[in-house]
């Protein structure tokens, strides 16, 4: 392939070959958006560029050179040094997703490394840091040794990312936000796979959300967008696969940090089932399948470590490592900090639909437990507890959501638009397989 | 319809709506365009929403909303206190496309009258004002007063527009012309339409340019734009129609400032006969026919104004009123500047065709007589004669092109590309007729 220089570069030649429907090549995607760093192209190129890809459509080699250098743009981790199975479990978000917390512990109990760098981003509730910070005296400010090590003692650690992982996937996606230039498949999975290529596991076991409470409502676009994160990983030498999962409704039982990690010790300590549990089991087998466990064996697998207390034991190794109060691993109740005013609502009888799985996370939110932009103090306790799922046939006396909040008023506003969020109506009604998909898995 | 204010727009969510192939309301996009210039849109949000405009498309509402927007960015022209029936004739531009040098004195001659402000443009060759300005003395710094007045008198004034004439199609043509969001047909209409209607002439007569030298190759996406166009200046209570004409060659024998200044007078003297003269004729008979005279009496009266030589004695008074050295009207090739170098080519017997009417343009710009960027200092006298047509038969004797020039070394580099832009060949060939069709023309 001919290498494109910047001084050659037809900026609008480019962008017109794209707008007509045209392909880019590997180097011609790496001049612009190498350019577009080094502010030689400006944010008005780009985003009518983006635009006409979002409507045009990128093709697979486009979204790999894309995912090239978005990479390229920044450091990456190196985790060669380790000795098992190095093992990302990315998800590409919803509303109640606590599954790290499950999973990556019932993985180390398996004999895989889990090491996880986060950013702590925006959304419904806080990430992954955010959560565990709700557990008194956890710590994620690790370097790279004390990360790698403690990976190599445990299965797993979970760190703030210090160094410039993949800078220009942030250029882009906050241009993508402004311009309306988020839904497209390429541009998500580039985003997506450029940072778990950064992040240095050899095997990727992507979580695709589907429905209202995530990215992509459609069954069709989620599972093209799995298939084609699939591709990229592949072709740039990590063993990759997907499961599409059902977001129509919240994954865990709890939306807010605190409430978080209790359910995941919950789950972990064999007290707790429900779809939380569920969806961890079935992302752990599919990952072991990733490392080379055939299909049984990873399924007997997953539910073994929890069986027998060695992903719980592995939970609690991880906390103590990183400075946190293990007797969360006990009764989290008594050491997550707990919110000062708690509610009960209940709608009544009849089968219930969860119509609102995206508002919930956005009342959770509105609760205290989100960002609304970088920088924003999360109340770690509050949330909101649904107890209810669609298809459940409930009784008057039924609680159907628990409402953890700071004052009155914030309650007062969350039961005010409860109703809408969750109906019960006299027909019995069908709840959507909680997985939908698997994608590069046998 | 709901008044959108600045406040309460969300301007994602619109980019949104268009990408996906809706519609937005002339509200949103007054609010739209409005905030941009204003700054709180940036360039990256309006270049988003152009690109998915120029793909999915905008409805004809659409453009006239964007019309009027533009409109209402800067100060109009109040022509009402004039007493005739007030005529402009645009042109979406071409190569030796000197038209109005010709029509505005004819219609003149023919009753109507013709105030036309002009800006400095970038092109092949210069605008009507860098072409008037071969004139030795000619001035065209005249106030509004003044060009008013002049064109009570006499009919016919040409000035500089002083007064800020839709500033925000400057800015968003600026914009698309980086991004590569200029063909659109609402957008190309909008622009031009908007202009026209600041322009404030109560009859509009559209020459639409198709060809490889004009912004439009495809009769269709000519014809749509002429049909557009009409609707726009229906709507906005002006008689508006269009002639759809031939751009595959160029227009006039001449293409650079000079030159094209002396072919004019020579059609207005009746010297002169070829495309010029037959298109100019076309475009003011159907200008005629839109002030309400009947199609053949216009044609009829547009040959007589040629033929009493009231054009000419129009174009003198013109030149005269402005300064100008009127002698040029007598014998333009001893008043007008000339180049030191005129050479001849010769490209031996056959039949004609012109294959690069857009790279003659780009010939003569090169030798001088265009501006590569806003502030570029002219040679009004450079450029080229093209002596031969598409479906010419010529001899081995013939000169197909002349070509005057600063230096021998400028007229080697166009001698070496002239066999690239006109073949001659063995078999007959035919030209496109010079008038495609009329709308909104009885």
């Amino acid at each position: 392939m001919d290498e494109v220089t910047s001084t050659d570069l037809e900026v609008p030649v480019l962008i017109a070959r794209k707008r007509d429907g045209g392909e880019l090549t590997a180097s011609e995607l790496s001049a612009l958006v190498g350019a577009y760093l080094d502010d030689r192209v400006d944010d008005a190129q780009m985003a009518a560029l983006l635009m006409a890809g979002v409507i045009r459509g990128f093709t697979e080699d486009e979204a790999i050179a894309l995912t090239d250098v978005l990479l390229a743009s920044g450091d990456t981790v190196d985790l060669s040094m380790l000795a098992g199975p190095t093992v990302d479990k990315p998800s590409t978000g919803g509303v109640g997703d606590t599954t790290t917390l499950v999973v990556a512990p019932m993985l180390a109990a398996a004999g895989c490394q889990v090491a996880k760098l986060s950013g702590r981003g925006l959304g419904h509730t806080g990430g992954t840091l955010d959560k565990l910070e709700a557990i008194p005296g956890f710590r994620v400010d690790l370097s790279p040794a004390e990360l790698r090590s403690q990976v190599e003692d445990i299965g797993l650690a979970v760190a703030a990312a210090t160094a410039e992982l993949v800078p220009a996937d942030k250029r882009l996606y906050a241009l993508r936000d402004v311009t309306a230039s988020v839904p497209s498949t390429a541009l998500i999975a580039s985003s997506v796979m450029s940072k778990k290529l950064a992040g240095g596991a050899a095997h990727v076991l992507l979580d695709v959300k589907l429905g209202d409470g995530a990215f992509l409502a459609e069954p069709e676009a989620a599972t093209a967008l799995a298939e084609l994160c699939v591709r990229i990983g592949t072709a740039r030498g990590r063993r990759t696969g997907a499961l599409v999962t059902d977001m129509s409704q919240p994954l865990s039982d709890a939306i807010g940090n605190a409430l978080e990690v209790g359910a995941a010790i919950e789950v972990l300590a064999g007290r707790r089932g429900g779809r939380l549990r569920e969806l961890s089991v079935a992302l752990t087998a599919a990952a072991l399948e990733l490392t080379g466990r055939g299909r049984e064996e990873a399924a007997t697998l997953a539910e073994e470590v929890l069986a027998t207390g060695a992903a719980l034991e592995r939970f609690r190794a991880f906390v103590t490592a990183q400075g946190g109060d293990a007797s969360v691993t006990d009764d989290p109740w008594t050491v997550l900090p707990a919110a000062p005013v708690v509610e009960e609502w209940r709608p009544g009888a009849g089968h219930v639909t969860v119509t609102g799985c995206r508002r919930l996370g956005e009342l959770a939110g509105r609760l205290g437990a989100g960002r609304r932009r970088a920088g924003d103090t999360l109340d770690l306790a509050v949330g909101l507890e649904l107890l209810v799922r669609t298809s459940d046939e409930i009784s008057g006396d039924t609680v159907a959501v628990r409402i953890h909040a700071r004052s009155a008023d914030d309650v007062a506003a969350v039961l005010e638009e409860l109703p809408t969020v969750v109906a019960v109506g006299a027909e019995p009604v069908a709840a959507r397989a909680l997985v939908h998909g698997r994608v590069g898995l046998d």
